[in-house]
């Protein structure tokens, strides 16, 4: 399949990597041309812009920062006189499919299945699970919505990316949401350890065994022994998923719970720990660093600071 | 070895029962005197007054549901008059163990080791993680503090009832904090649920396949799964765990937070949410509804409403 | 001077008609036009379009619901073809002022003083406090921020509107921070109230007597003294400024907040609230129906409901 | 009238001398015996205990910091051997009244009432708003519950202490509730002002001037206008009220809306400000050092710090 791939970050360039060994022809831009140019050697086609690549594609993947990101590339921008630069919206062929695979708001989702519909091309919303391992490793989780027969034809492209594809229904906003509703959940788990932590840090206890006990016996997951440890450990840079994007997925969950009228407590507690943590400088590390907060809070953690 | 046990209800009956099958010789109390009967019957002797249990036993466990219970049956209460009925601190035995296995404040734990120790007897702090089931079963997970030599006279008790023992430390103060930094985690994660749930089901997913994806894909967890699966189908009835006790954990687990000066957000936030599902009426239902809440509040959920 | 005026509401209205009654020359424009045209029996010129009151006049200013209503009128939009309906900003004359009166991000203002720089134009932020009957009255506070000169320039018109000027600086965002911060401390007394009503009246405190003793004692504030007696007498509506418009300028609040990394968790369970009584139906009344939202979590206050 | 005073602190020291210099028969205690010794030679009798004041007088008011030193004083304590040295609940006379006029609990108030009752006492509960300097200009506010007789019968002490006197009903929680609920609202203006300050003077503007703008347009109002230039000085000592004392109070407030079920997000809130402020070691400024909390979550501060 012809295939463009825009946004060759962390998981974005393993991602089109993945399609790339597996025989699909790609053709890959990226704002920092090197990164477009190690896929080059593999045999992609380096694009020049967004629009040199949606030129000639059936399917166009985005895999980008933010929605300002997504809206540049897919609307275009204007500058001061009022020209514009075209956004891909208006290059991209009849028929042709948009598959957005990075975390964006519901509201850009929505509006992206608009427009393209409107342009006569079609949209997926296919946000993915996983760190950058995962993506290297072709094992991301992959939350699908958008048109059934659209959704098929994109299947083949995930199961090269992904280990499981979950179709959650055809408004694309269900997979948005979906992939909103777990990061909260994630980050939920990462402050929940770190106030439980500081408690009992506090009072006299090892970390490393109370994790111990409250994982071995009441949660089992892998996932509260990787986090907890690396809590413990302070092993926050590098960072698999920088802090501050944490904060734009749980304002983009607020945002989104806001839009239909539904109040969470609890993630509006975690946005501002996120807030302060970003306040004291830690932006740039790993999100389980938000663990170290309530610590801080609690005015016995300098050993804690990376 | 001649053992008293005080507090006979849905824990304490079935760890109790476990004791005297495994061939020790028990003494009971229960206020409702009927459910002590049904030890007496498997031939525990049922004794009329907690000073009676504890006459003459080596070892004398506590289960009772809250702090007053146990301060009233250990040092006894006061009358209008200033007379005093005696608590069982006056008569237990020299050389004889108070084991406080329920949940109970930090403060209180602390007071009862130095009390027992100024009347030449020895505490040891040694609650329990696990419901009802897991009680009957011997499964309990068993959180010990205390002198070590006390802790190892109490190991055969343990493992009549539990299934692993953790020795957290001498100071008694220890196993009850991680006691209470569990059950916090066990709550949090409840809401998390909620909120979560009421996010994906307003935007129109089906909550049980937004479970089977975050749990499949990230927490890979039974208890997520499970306590989940009984948010999503309403079952908060008949309560393993009371709401209302849930609140009483959270509420010492902010107090023993506050006792070292450790700011918890999260705990506070839920600590509103138990408080408001009270308010309207949820008190004694399982403490998985408090996932209701949120739910309530985002004005979605008149069928779920038990 | 020759002033054009867009946007008619609640407060636009009575703001242009004391312009018009003190002797300018004014160009209106309103969505729903049969409000421009109580003005022009007034002697004003009813305009056609945003564009149409731009084109000839020195000092431009809006008075519109939210961002969105002012980057149309400002930016101009696009239609799904790439086409665009001009803005204001490629219209208003060299040398011309627009002054931003309604409460709008510290983000749009920032971009539109950089913009209407770049069109050789210049920009005011002047954002207002006080309600409709204020408006009426010329009796308005006006927070100013922009270049010395022209603030100066638009001196005349604020002193027909208001009965105060505060110039807080030359950064623009100065003067839109003072109008969301002001908005949040309202907000946060509204609540406040709210939440003491509710345990004072759960406690069988008459809470007519509570808000003298309070007032009367410690606060000695007429808005408490006012808002305090509405929230106790249930007079909701008509909404003065609306509980739904309350939100938005609550998230602009935390949004500015956030976007110079300072948590502020007051606002962010005062956010919570408001999308809480929005999910119950409440967002048209008035912004003091917030208090409302503690005392139907409490379930005591059918007799609440309007 | 004989009266009798417990409890000679900042408040309480310049209570009693007002009665002392308005005619009344005084007998004082005080744990540090210097304070009572300075009434001692304005005429008062030095008691050397509790129960001594407690024999011989009509009127016994206590004017105690906590709920410990209450129940200590009224109750009587009890060592480890069960011995108990006696409460002056025992040895007050028949017919005798004791007015409670320090900030306790409405579970304490309301065992008081009772047992008082039982012992043939009345019981008043009179908590005040004011600082020190009020008190020492006998300008208090007391806020008063319990039977009015009684109430009647205190009525020439309350005006010598007091400028005002608000009686609010006959069950003696009210009073206490008012009393509380009361100070939630200061704690809640002075953490408004925090989280406003530090977005204003992080956005550029000055904080000063933001005062300024708010109170002379919105609030109008005395306090604001003390306590916001108090935050704005830094002056947050000498203490007029501690810190750690307003923890106290916010944390009785949580326990009497806890005890009716009155969820109350935003004390919450304030109270977990209060743990963090004390946790970094601010327990003994002023109350209005919480409005320091935030700018140092917010990472600006260092200029704040004491």
């Amino acid at each position: 399949m012809k295939v463009g791939f825009i946004g060759l970050g962390n998981m974005g360039l393993p991602m089109a990597q993945n399609l790339l060994r597996a025989g699909h022809e790609l053709t890959v831009y990226n704002r920092t041309r090197s990164r477009a140019e190690r896929l080059g050697r593999e045999g992609a086609y380096v694009a020049d812009s967004p629009l040199d690549v949606a030129l000639d594609v059936e399917m166009l993947i985005t895999m980008l920062a933010d929605d300002e990101a997504v809206e540049e590339v897919i609307f275009g921008v204007s500058n001061v006189k009022g020209a514009k630069a075209r956004g891909v919206l208006h290059v991209l062929g009849s028929g042709a499919i948009h598959v957005s695979m990075s975390t964006i708001s519901v509201r850009l989702s929505q509006r992206l299945a608009e427009m393209h519909v409107r342009s006569g091309q079609a949209y997926v919303a296919a946000p993915v699970f996983g760190r950058p391992e995962a993506a290297a490793e072709g094992k991301l989780w992959i939350v699908v919505a958008g048109p059934s027969d659209q959704i098929e034809k994109c299947r083949p492209l995930f199961e090269v990316m992904g280990q499981g594809v979950f179709v959650v229904g055809e408004a694309v906003a269900a997979s948005n949401v979906v992939k909103l509703a777990g990061n909260f959940m994630i980050a939920s788990m990462i402050e929940t350890l770190g106030e439980a932590f500081a408690l009992v840090r506090k009072s006299g206890v090892d970390a490393k065994q109370f994790l111990e006990i409250i994982n071995g016996v009441v949660f089992k997951s892998l996932i509260y022994q990787d986090y907890g440890t690396r809590i413990i450990e302070e092993r926050f840079a590098p960072a698999g998923f920088k802090l501050r994007l944490g904060l734009k997925d749980i304002k983009l969950a607020l945002e989104a719970a806001e839009d239909i009228s539904t109040p969470m407590p609890l993630v509006s507690v975690i946005r501002n720990q996120f807030v302060s943590a970003i306040a004291c400088g830690h932006g740039e590390i790993d999100w389980v660093g938000l663990a170290r907060v309530s610590p801080d809070n609690a005015g016995i953690d300098e050993g804690l600071r990376v």
